[in-house]
């Protein structure tokens, strides 16, 4: 039998400003990433979006951003490993008074934006993220990018990690991303991207661009929760996966618990 | 025998702008109470915070504060207990993240600046903040100023609660602290205020302005940790406790466990 | 010949978060009053806003609020005088950057929010608003509700004002706003409400609650950008007013300029 | 005859949170950079600080950074060229409200932090910014690192232009800054500091670490503010220039006004 996880970001309102289709897209998807107030998010928007998750089912993880509301997170920013370490859990932390205040459990951390991106490819910050993890509850599942340097960092320190993987983007023979810069990044076609996501769980394979094979750990789908079809996206990903015979369900029921 | 814990602010730099001696005023108070970035701190202070009042021995609190850095969270603002109660589950648990990080345990949450002030009069705020307080971790012990609302908001939800005293204030014949604007609001001579807070701790009264005796519980002194006097006033009035063979420790310790 | 100005409050929206239908609104009314960074807008924002008035040909004024991004400067906030000027000085100065940048004029200021609101009825905050205003620009005209202190302290100044009524809500015979609070605040009709500005422009008079005609000045009428009627209501009252005789023009066009 | 500007960074303290020592530094400066509330200064510090630098007949510019206060505007981050004219133009205006409400002018723009460093070797930025302040006011003199992309951006614009030097700053054979990394890159004698400036304007040459001589523009000399020998500092530079018969003062006084 096979598992897999979708997963999207949640909760990114801010004050009079509201962003996403939250309830809706909660249907499809068995993880959310709930932003924490540094990219996006506020403390009642927290809370609402906690207790919407809890109500959809639907396991909850923190989404620790860098502080640039204006840029919501998506401007590289020069940070070294340690403040990437104390955002993280101050994130995590803020996000976890609600969790708790609901009775519930967190799940896992994914990094937003730009430092998931920095952290997929730079060793001290990925290692400082992991530690941030471990540091505020080594039970937490660490989010990254299939083969990057947040999952290899997780790992060595004993966390459980997701390998994240993604329908709608093309693979490079070396298993990166092709660079959103490149005309061919995007798959535009919604059969074309759940049949990657079909064969990445089913063969942990992926064929690049260069037209080889590539070996890719899919264990949690990102699903994007803005733009005009996400909602159909979330819909269709989730019914073509389960047609195909995957259980989609989150990520900490395929996982065990660490000892 | 009787307990009082010494408690001060700590924790209020900001990126490149320090302030208060917070190592120092360590050395002579039991309760630590850290700014979790609202009205002044951030993660890395928060971080270090922690860690210093871990190598002194000092008991850590939560001092959530109102989302005003520029007003350092003095200005009154009109929030709603909602506000208030998500502020403060968000604050604490931002806290918190630091503090199990670092394998210890939060014993406190004391409101700062005008939230405090707010919380002592306004039933409706007192009554979220204890909720939002209760919700995160009914072990925490929930600090007011005595025969506040927020005591009483406390001690209806079945918090335990520490009852503050000032010790370079005046009180009121009502139990209330003179206002600021009044002449006579603070205590200059250090002498009398030391005698101020044992004669409460002691005997559980204070002299009014009005010149009358009024009841008072003394569980927790305030100890500014501004002002060029702050270390000296924080030396010297634990000094004068010990001296007047009144234990100076921290709340928790105090305080039986609740069931 | 009877002369009025519709105003509204346009450039809200903040980094990623979208607010308002500026471009549409900007149709229909006469002066637009751009956030400056506090309680909503971004520089980015406040570039094209700029840009988007002149286009179309609209007045452009400063809409200064409290410095309170999360509450949208809606929430009351206890500031001196001496910040209240600092505030509107420094969000003025921001948005004529952009006014001189596009080689344009500033016409007017307007208050936002809750610092509008307070500076109606408390003349301390008056006086610094008006007198920030005036210490910057003397020819800009001051907004603020008709009878308020805010019209009386610029006028003592020697600024020129502009009276602003409200076509949907209902007025005492004091001449003040009836509170949201009470049930008969607002004006649902529209016919109703085309009326009234009509009758305020035309007479100078609007029959209050209490059955009573009041004198009131109408220089200015301000338009809501929110809510999913706004654009229908503002293109609805500029055609009513048009049709009633009365010219719909910029403030700054109807009253002349300070010698 | 040879002249000189001594440059400060200036008002750079936030709410509660008190930085440097502005009132002594502006007895040995000549030009004031006073931060615009984006990585320091608020509405308050930047009206006191231009008071202060008018009472002391010091020239004010405006001294706009990244909007990171937590990272004091010293974190790298990825912005683009629109983004870097947008925060210009904002921090220009917000200061010229406080010079205008005094009656005074602006004599000179100097990025700060990143920003300066960012501006100094990339062209897409330092054209953003060399058109940010040209917008605002064709007679506002740039600073620039000398010989940067800055610079030459302001040049190319028709602005006039101070090339800025370090006293207390090795350089290199190609005329830049020896890299903070390296470890000559201060220099830490006193002595040698003056000698080196006071070469750079009298002869328009450094010597570099590599042994030979550059040629370097000289108009504006930056002053640190913070340290604790930066008021011994700024004295003392300022009294070897004038013994060296070099006249200090603002650069707006040296260059001829544009046509």
């Amino acid at each position: 039998m096979k598992f897999v996880d979708l997963n999207c970001d949640m909760g990114e309102s801010f004050g009079a400003y509201t962003l996403g289709r939250d309830a809706e897209i909660l249907e499809h998807v068995t993880s959310a990433n709930i932003a924490c107030g540094f990219h996006a998010g506020d403390a009642g928007t927290m809370r609402k979006t906690v207790k919407l998750a809890l109500e959809k089912g639907v396991a909850i993880g923190a989404h620790p951003g860098l502080q640039d509301l204006i840029g919501f997170g998506r401007r590289r920013m020069d940070i070294t490993p340690q403040e990437a370490y104390d955002m993280v859990v101050y994130q995590i932390g803020a996000l976890s008074g609600f969790v708790r205040a609901e009775g519930a459990v967190m799940q896992h951390v994914k990094a937003h934006g730009e430092l998931y991106n920095m952290a997929a490819g730079n060793p001290g910050l990925a290692e400082a993220i992991a530690e941030a993890v471990y540091s505020v509850d080594p039970a937490l599942i660490l989010f990254g990018l299939a083969g990057s340097e947040l999952v290899k960092a997780g790992e060595k320190l004993g966390l459980r990690t997701a390998s994240e993987v993604f329908s709608d983007r093309t693979y490079q023979s070396d298993g990166s991303l092709t660079s959103r810069r490149q005309p061919d990044a995007m798959i535009e076609s919604d059969e074309e991207s759940a049949g990657q996501v079909i064969r990445m769980v089913n063969e942990g394979k992926v064929l690049s661009r260069q037209g080889s094979d590539v070996a890719i750990q899919a264990d949690t789908v990102c699903i994007h929760g803005d733009g005009a079809h996400a909602l159909e996206f979330a819909q269709q990903i989730n019914a073509s996966l389960k047609q195909a015979g995957i259980t989609v369900q989150a990520i900490g029921k395929s996982l065990s618990r660490q000892s």
